[in-house]
């Protein structure tokens, strides 16, 4: 990624996301950090951080193009589906993993071109998980996660359309599992912390090239099976 | 599967999943059909099939248990991400393919479950499609098949995740592309009749075995990737 680049990250108020949002303004490189949270006044963290290349925004950024996109922001709601299962309990998985990222990715559309047009090229990483393997995963256990692999799985789907469509534009679109992380989500049992899991991350963001379009990698830039 | 099979089948008032039901009444161990249709007055090719063994049901099947459950109920609505999308064109693509196949999946549990104890298993078979393979996609073209690709690609994580999760109940659960149909959903443009797909789909239905459990095939029985 080009020098002065400027990076678009969602869901950037806690858990792994504040955490990319540390490691990425520790990159010279990076002019520009917008930094998107769907309630500021509850960002405390976020707000904390006093680079200011640093923007904290709910909704719109700034005219300039775009370089990097991060798709951070996501959930994961458990759907028990050995009982009845509520409807509701797995569409918000898929609306805000999968629907709102495609509507985000889409908004920043002309941006990434005018980065794109700029720089040679621009990039998307859609964070997504290692549960989302179809290959991979070992099923609901254990903690009825199929909802949330399902929608990881289409987000991972969406990541290949993407980097297929907008090659042309020299946009391009890659999925990265963030390892299993100490977060509200990941839980303290988990094995990496924040710092671990976000340092290596960025290394890879500012690794990746045009072999790497619409695959799927770790934290770690190793590649993971559909 | 068992002489006297007790089969369910969803989306039958159409397209595949009328051509399905024909074809499943030619197999002689086929001791009963349950054929679901969310709205049976208009349902005239189905109900004109005379075979004693078809049972059209809008909601509820018998107390008996079921051999094989196919999920073939889905549609297909374009997406085009390149401009500005809505958010519920691409719900309907995930809440019908996907979380409906989950609702009927999870209410037929304890059949499938009584199925298996009298036959030593139960299959469950989801009609997905090639378009739902991350590996093998084109991307959106020619059709804006994105949307649809997501929910295809979710719900082959759902067969995996079925396959796994009830493996010791001994419910089976397997994805099937039903091959380029001539439906409304396939157009006039493609390449296999109905009777081609829904002929070779039912033979590779009766020959799927252990080995086939949390796959991914096409009408032919030909493995595909994910």
């Amino acid at each position: 990624l080009a020098m002065s680049t400027t990076v678009v990250l969602t869901g950037a108020n806690r858990g792994i996301g504040l955490g990319l949002a540390r490691e990425i303004l520790k990159n010279k490189s990076v002019g520009k950090l917008f930094a998107t949270t769907r309630n500021p006044s509850k960002s405390q963290d976020l707000a904390s951080i006093t680079d200011p290349r640093l923007v904290i925004v709910a909704s719109t950024v700034g005219a300039s193009g775009v370089d990097l996109l991060i798709n951070n922001a996501g959930v994961l709601t458990s759907v028990d589906y050995s009982k009845p299962i509520k409807r509701e309990d797995v569409a918000h998985n898929l609306n805000v993993n999968c629907i709102s990222t495609m509507v985000v990715t889409q908004a920043f559309r002309d941006l990434l071109k005018a980065g794109a047009l700029k720089n040679g090229h621009s990039q998307i990483v859609n964070i997504s998980s290692i549960l989302g393997s179809i290959q991979l995963t070992s099923g609901s256990t254990p903690r009825m996660f199929t909802a949330y692999s399902m929608s990881k799985a289409a987000l991972n789907m969406f990541t290949k359309n993407v980097a297929l469509d907008w090659k042309n534009d020299n946009i391009r679109c890659t999925s990265i599992h963030p390892g299993w992380v100490k977060t509200d989500m990941g839980t303290s049992a988990a094995t990496l912390t924040v710092e671990e899991s976000t340092w290596n991350m960025v290394n890879t963001f500012f690794k990746l090239d045009e072999t790497n379009n619409g695959l799927f990698f770790n934290w770690k830039g190793e590649p993971l099976p559909w």
